[in-house]
């Protein structure tokens, strides 16, 4: 799959660059900004939903930035896992975070396999 | 799948589930735990490990439950979605959190995704 | 979905249902044939290889049987959790070796998931 | 991310390696638990609960690495894919065995995802 | 989780609300939408965005619709496969055509795990 | 693991490979097939089937091919994801008709997760 540089890329790709660029306060984006660049509504949509979803709101930058990458390694997504470990260190997670939002990852794949293994029903308090 | 009660569970059973409630405060353990009860060391042990991992550490216990939530979420378990909104409600998770949890967990299922079709290379950053 | 009952089904499907109910000596077929009867070509496609692959060769029927469920199990798939378990019991699964086959399915995917979220690199003694 | 080598590694992260190597009569441990020592008490509660689940019972140690193997495929995780069929063939999986846990594991996935997609509703003489 | 009923929306939900029914001309919206709905900048956002990839262009309305469905089964998401089910027939899926995308679905779910679970290495002429 | 190729093959495996190159006019096999190769029943079966499914039916080959990789794609094989991509260029997917694949793809996975999270009840009207 080709990824688009800044040089070649038209005008409605770079404006999606700069955006990012300007948002993150980065030189340049990263590859995968690049590869969706293949599809220039498809990197206009993900970046706009992306920086709306991201914003700081109820929920602190470096917890988004977290749970973006629990969920990334509950997919299997081996960019991702790098991309979000890179993000929330950058953020602030720190190496005791780290361990611990592991150990939390593993113990959750385990019980969700234990209980889908088992079919158990749902608890009436849960409803 | 038998789910079993603590009037009829034998003491090994019973001393886990003593300890679940007496850790959690609460007047009877979830349906999880009564169906694991069917074999008594991986109760025992999944409890133990749990309990390791959850306590409160580098990562407060309402960002921990979040993360399992994200990591539930993403590998599809509806008991475990169930049983982990709530848990996260129930140690402060407010409806905007709520809110915003599960636009960063749908955003990361469209970027997993995404980079996984796009088979997009690791950033030398990342590595 | 509709399940196609014996009585209502064109030959071709009932022809499938026969060679199921000889083969495993059982009254009627599973769901899972029925709701598959509704493309005849993939009901007999299916059967056929499944016929192949179950049948006893190096593995021996319960072993398969108990890989069937880990992998059914792994995938998330609860009607086939629900038959696989019923027909690796039927086939001499005790309640000891379902404990174990649990706690290896949970400790495989809290494993599974470290490796994933620490990228692993793949030791040169595997190649 | 780093693999933490014997000789660099703490000494509660000797100790767990040192159990590792006499239990499995290797002269090393595998990458994977390398990656895992950057936090030190999830290693040492992962192999803890590796050994207890992995040891011999109701089960053998060959049928209990294939239904790893089986579980891992199905999670995707090109890692443990690696070290698992290493690990069984180890135990005394043959080629022909293999041939076959891989049958079984390819009508799986296929039965797997055609039950989800008819939404079959279960058996009664399944619960 | 509640489902938001138009008569107790707020007014920002109300306005998706109408236009999800003017564009796809009809008289309520689906569940999915009243749960979303609960936090109403994702239930705006998403369904921009999906208005936006569902609309027709170099694929064809049916076409793309029958490749969500393919996706939401390989994610195993029960709800999404009744869902897109029941839009790809309304869109002018066949018995027949339904029939042949099962097929398809379970073949590349077989061949998908065969190729993690022997690890392929990608052929040059991919590339 | 190995990739078998055609000089070194037997007799069966060759059979298989002559009956692919001669299907699809193509002067080798993919190493998918390489690597099946060691387990004879399992390619020629796995061979057979796939022939049967890709032929043009109600579907023509280039939505089967499709459906095919959008599968793969949300399975998350990489493998599967680079053969079928270039499988479906070579019967004609455009880059824009690809853009959009990717597009429906990722909106594909971003629902599927809200609505997992959500547990949103099917809708009587899909039933």
């Amino acid at each position: 799959m080709p990824l688009i540089e800044y040089a070649e890329a038209p005008a409605e790709v770079r404006a999606v660059y700069d955006d990012i660029k300007a948002t993150r306060g980065v030189p340049d984006v990263n590859n995968f900004w690049k590869a969706l660049a293949v599809h220039p509504p498809t990197l206009a949509r993900t970046w706009d939903s992306l920086k709306q979803v991201m914003a700081p709101g109820a929920l602190d930058p470096l917890t988004k930035e977290m749970l973006y990458l629990a969920a990334s390694a509950a997919a299997g997504c081996a960019y991702c896992v790098a991309s979000h470990t890179a993000a929330a260190k950058a953020k602030g997670m720190t190496e005791a975070m780290h361990g611990e939002l592991l150990a939390v990852l593993g113990m959750a794949a385990e019980t969700n396999r234990l209980a889908e293994s088992l079919r158990v029903p749902i608890d009436p308090a849960f409803l």
